[in-house]
């Protein structure tokens, strides 16, 4: 089929190598004009703007929005309520706040444009494995693109979750478990880099990713990772956050769902950023005036 | 090669079952004839007792103990200890405390014993993807006995780790990890079988074991669980622990090591055994205090 893509980033153009190489037809645009020539030479059709995408595009038209979620995409699916005719979809493969995607949905129907949220998995391993695509919106929509979504996906890594919404709730869902999964890992890595055995990370990683309960695909990244630097020397424990961990905590206080594990490791990234956090200082003023506990002056060593 | 399994339980019984497909002689033993017997139709040589088991393998000995940590299994190798030659070799393959198991090595070792401690995962899925071994312990006994470790094992689910517990402490915390990523799956299925759409869950973890960053072997399990009883009708929300994730919270509190996920998964555990907690009792008992808030009386409604 015919499908558009707009921002070739690394998950947008790994997504068009993907639906060129299953023999779609794909019009691709993105703000910087070198990227546009690097997918025309893998067998796109480039566009000069988005006005010039929709124009090369025949009715209905599917238009797939892979840019950073927030502004980015509100702008461009903004522009594009303004290029499109009713019937044609726009598609949304960013990681958007599912309420924003609700709001897209009523904004875009109220001139006929049909509307998906794709919850969009894989990272940059997506173009050799495939994406894993949780999508919600319109249903007549979801039928019209799914050669192209059929393309995208690994077998059984796609389906239609519901309406508006359904498909970003589900992999908001999906990446605020992958924060605890990953501070699972964290806490028991650290656990066994510390302990008085030495230890081979590598080793148990590659244990573990065979038979073991705690096989996954993230356990095969950190194999990865300690076979190439196991003490992980070059990093800094400074972890940031894209948004949707967070979000996963708002829907549990406002559905009153208990999140402990959840919520505990954003917070965990939010305090891995922090340098000489005011709490902990708090907790040593409060710590040496109760009980004239050592302190550790600003720049010196614990008195 | 020649060894011998004292335990025939899931566990214990699977081995024997991988260890006949290999081509091994194995000798059984279990407290319960009838279980002996079975694997004896199975091609296994049955003993009658721990020191028939002893009288019918060659030297050097090789007694693999496949019974419940604790009691248990420090009986069987107390038992051990005084039928076992110097040289012979002692497999610890439950989820024993590591410090056990350096004590062992060292109680078995003052008669020329040699040990070895094998985490073992893998559950009952284990005689048919194999079970993932961590070792720990007497390198020249891991050697001997790596014939029938590497049939029980899968391709490059088997290590060894170093002195005698290390098998056991990798295995330890394998299960603390374990307790949190389940935790966390569980938090986030919880959240979207309470929120507003209408999620299958069986979807859901089917599209999220094929290309997501959260697939895994416990999200598999999921698929096949809600694929069951998508509503866990049948269950309570009762869940037990075996021991390792308390041990591996008492690691991160003797080493000075953040575990926050994997105590609070821990402690979630705890908390889901208790009816009417006190603590809980407590907290109703002071926000009444302080600011009338409505309370609910024992088998009433919240007044």
């Amino acid at each position: 089929m015919q499908i558009a893509i707009v921002g070739l980033g690394k998950m947008g153009g790994n997504m068009v190598k993907r639906l060129l190489g299953g023999g779609h037809q794909v019009v691709a645009w993105d703000r910087d004009p070198a990227v546009v020539e690097r997918v025309v030479k893998d067998g796109a059709t480039g566009a000069a703007s988005l006005a010039d995408l929709v124009s090369k595009l025949a009715a209905p038209r599917a238009v797939w929005v892979m840019v950073p979620a927030g502004d980015p995409t509100e702008g461009t699916i903004h522009e594009l309520s303004t290029l499109l005719s009713p019937d044609d979809i726009v598609i949304d493969g960013g990681n958007s706040n599912f309420k924003d995607s609700v709001r897209r949905a009523r904004e875009l129907g109220a001139r006929g444009i049909r509307f998906l949220d794709a919850g969009t998995s894989g990272g940059v391993w997506g173009l050799k494995e495939g994406f894993c695509l949780m999508v919600g919106g319109d249903r007549s929509a979801y039928d019209h693109v799914l050669p192209a979504l059929t393309t995208l996906a690994p077998k059984d890594g796609l389906d239609y979750f519901g309406p508006a919404g359904a498909g970003h709730y589900v992999k908001m869902v999906h990446n605020g478990i992958e924060y605890a999964m990953m501070q699972a890992y964290a806490e028991g890595f650290e656990l066994l880099e510390t302990c008085e055995y030495e230890l081979d990370l590598q080793k148990v990683t590659r244990v573990w990713n065979h038979g073991s309960v705690v096989r996954s695909w993230l356990c095969e990244l950190a194999e990865r990772v300690f076979s190439q630097d196991p003490a992980l020397g070059d990093l800094e424990g400074y972890v940031s956050d894209s948004g949707e961990g967070r979000w996963t905590v708002d829907e549990g206080v406002r559905l009153g769902v208990p999140l402990p594990t959840i919520a505990l490791s954003v917070f965990v990234r939010f305090a891995s950023r922090a340098k000489n956090a005011f709490g902990l200082r708090v907790l040593a003023a409060l710590r040496n005036e109760f009980g004239g506990h050592a302190v550790k002056k600003a720049g010196g060593d614990a008195t």
